[in-house]
């Protein structure tokens, strides 16, 4: 499928956010694999995710979701840092157990003012997924010059 | 992947839903596949579905998401008919040109209160979504005897 | 609060919505109440909104939930008839019991680019809600002349 | 409307929530006044909330709008701590100015599976609304005995 292209591999997202987001305010898990119309990011597991039960966190799970969807537009967009979440839902599926925590995005629409993407996010295995999101972001206007 | 089986085929499906539902009350999409996890339907046009700009509704496209969820849930636990609609958030992703309605619809969890789905909609090509859906049924809850 | 206007009041919008739509493709609740932020649609009953079991069918909900969006975002800037909608997230919160479907909207933001709203239905009694939707509908952006 | 009770008041729950989750993990804002179907809470500014651009981060607005729905869950049912977030659509309606974060809850339905949740976040005022949340919770099911 060759409707989209790629701007920025995992190596220049991965440079992109870290530079653009000082790493003492936010655990960014890295950008491992991008493709035309997919990223998938791994947030590596700690001790500050959990919460009672051993299991993964809703906010944990939400944040990873909306930076998840962030990344992948950037993927296809280039450095339009001032994109901004617009909605986001999400269901969580089963209880996510203790360990990395695993996104997948997918692209579901890029227009020229949104974008919509699919995640799937989850720790075990792809196949037991802990939550699904679909997050809308809004792709910044550019100002009347 | 065979972490679900399926109890209804599409044909069983179909004659379900005819007996179930009065051919009057609702234009029934018929279900053209089934596997484990997965279902497709598609909804024939009828001029009725279009709103001004020759465009597929967004209720109609709504209405399809919704039963197309129905149907996938029933493939797997067979005719629990009281099963019920409890949150659905739909994203239009670009006008749906007119034409017949199809759902792609792909179950996310199963649980005994709880199952979830992902609905892709699209009138011309699968490869240009008309809208995404996520449907969450409420399972019929045993009474206590 | 006076942050928002009035830019067309019930019979207005009711006006509008009969040219613009006619009759035969849409059952229009007539707007009943229209204030700054907030509207008020009433859809009579007929039997056709009916599921079995005898309550009122969630694509009926949906679909007056979306119309009550739509004039509502109307009465606040005018018959711009080509705002669409673009999200709508429904959680259906007990059966809705056989009568006229009752949509109470609120206004949750106003953009130049995107509407918020805000809605609730019932048909027993406004201390009963039936469902609760979101609706964000994006409005027509004026192309360069 | 005396349809709901208080079973813990924004003292016991303030109380409760800390015993349940040591500070270090959560930064918890208090409860500030609790009724029959609403809560209000404040979530007091740190600079941690801060994304670029001087506006509360979205994952903040989302923990403290799950965090809200929660403690109004439990204001109605008492310690049930069990009960789990199931779903959350979020909608960003304006950029959060830095500031204090306010949610205003609002109970839409309490059933023995399922609770729905209104919140609304703001830090300026109440009357510019940063974003909305739909928040659902399922509770805890009794195990057979």
């Amino acid at each position: 499928m060759a409707k989209w292209t790629i701007q920025l591999d995992a190596d220049g997202l991965n440079a992109l956010m870290l530079s653009a987001f000082p790493a003492a305010e936010r655990n960014f898990g890295p950008v491992t694999h991008v493709e035309p119309g997919r990223i998938s990011v791994v947030q590596p597991f700690n001790p500050g995710m959990l919460r009672p039960g051993e299991l993964v966190s809703g906010p944990t799970l939400m944040s990873v979701a909306d930076t998840t969807a962030y990344t992948l537009i950037l993927a296809h967009v280039g450095p339009e840092l001032m994109t901004v979440t617009s909605a986001l839902t999400i269901n969580f599926l089963r209880g996510a157990r203790k360990g990395d925590v695993h996104a997948d995005g997918e692209l579901l629409s890029l227009g020229r003012r949104m974008a919509v993407c699919d995640i799937r996010l989850w720790t075990e295995s792809a196949d037991r997924l802990a939550a699904q999101a679909t997050v809308t972001y809004a792709r910044a206007m550019p100002t009347a010059a």
